[in-house]
């Protein structure tokens, strides 16, 4: 089993999808808010590339979320804030999400065998999801700006350690050398997550900007076992009928 | 002070170099290979960007160096090992070296206002020589096949941290994400540097191909003191003339 992880949306090269299990990771904040809405009991989230996208994708009860430069959209339902996606807001309801980079990233990995959107919160779930299709893996940072964010390749790293401690044989797993820069990179890190995204500029402005809440509920690890996987264009949680017959 | 590192040369926009310090690192073996050729007495070394144009460039008296495909190119006197630029060979003569990824890094950087060839075997002097221009810093990762290589993230981390060791101040420096986590990676391997470049894919690779003893060179922590800088389009040794004058 081969793990890449590639640095920023960017960086993704749409062909190499073929037969793999793409991995997305926005840990601040795009996948964390979809394992939380799922959580939560959304019925499903629809990543959508563009604020007019997610606007005419809009159907009745649907709820509209995301931001441009941090902020809520206007007119918007919810923010990218995860704390926002609350039972009370939405429970059984589809989440119609546009943000700059990670929605963008999970549309750009849509032609893979598996889409799965992990986060801190449910690197472990996701790690155990991913190593049991027993496809190549590719980890997907979604990065700001097109390039590197520091708290997407702790997680990427905690990933590819979790799938290390379930690997039988020593060479089932190969990295690629960036996958093995976030491996160590998780390894210096692991009992101080919070603090490193702390130090991160993602994890700065986002306190600056008044959402210290949201980096310390986003740095949490594994504490949601739900695997958000793309179906049909819509994230939704992993079950057993997955396991058995794909997306 | 700030500093950022770009994983890999196809990264690189050269539009951000004006006034800044770029320190090029390849450290299997393009920028070993340079330091070495400087600290046993060549003159000069010519980075060129393709074979034809390092023949082209040949004078009576220079040596012909470099690689393609990790070996030796026909007709070259000297290959990419740095084991090869013995003072025997090198000593008072130009070298023209032309890389895959090295020469080619060093070359892009040529607007900036320093460009600095640095590796593992001379980190803490090229540091030191950066960290004394009191510029904004860019450290180029060669890297391979427009991807990022470990060795070289590690030898940026390692700079980084000997910058970290004079300044003065805590907010004296600033550091990109992709810094951040190469300053880690760094921090993490810290004692194990060789290890670490054996289970990379680069170092497997030159075992593979015969050069172990190469990686073992390569991956030797501050032995040199001698910094190559470029001026006039040739890598010469970075004196205090240079420290008044600019290059």
């Amino acid at each position: 089993m081969h793990i890449d992880v590639i640095p920023c949306v960017n960086e993704a090269r749409t062909e190499i999808w073929g037969g793999k299990t793409v991995l997305v990771i926005d840990v601040l904040r795009a996948t964390t808010c979809i394992v939380t809405a799922l959580e939560n009991g959304a019925a499903s989230v629809y990543p959508a590339d563009t604020v007019a996208s997610a606007r005419n994708g809009k159907r009745s009860g649907d709820l509209l979320g995301g931001e441009r430069y941090g902020k809520r959209i206007q007119g918007f339902d919810l923010g990218n804030s995860p704390l926002e996606y609350t039972p009370q807001i939405v429970s059984g309801r589809r989440v119609i999400l546009t943000t700059t980079n990670g929605t963008r990233a999970v549309r750009k990995a849509r032609k893979a065998a598996w889409v799965i959107a992990a986060c801190l919160r449910n690197a472990r779930a996701a790690a155990n999801a991913a190593y049991g299709q027993k496809r190549d893996i590719v980890i997907l940072c979604a990065g700001v700006q097109d390039t590197f964010s520091f708290e997407d390749g702790l997680c990427a790293g905690m990933i590819i350690e979790e799938i290390f401690q379930r690997k039988k044989t020593e060479d089932e797993v190969y990295l690629n050398d960036f996958a093995l820069a976030m491996h160590s990179l998780y390894l210096f890190h692991r009992h101080r997550l919070e603090e490193a995204i702390n130090g991160c500029s993602g994890g700065r402005k986002l306190k600056k900007m008044g959402f210290g809440e949201d980096v310390r509920f986003c740095a949490e690890p594994n504490v949601s076992g739900v695997v958000p996987v793309l179906h049909q264009g819509e994230m939704i949680v992993y079950t057993d009928h997955f396991r058995e017959s794909g997306p």
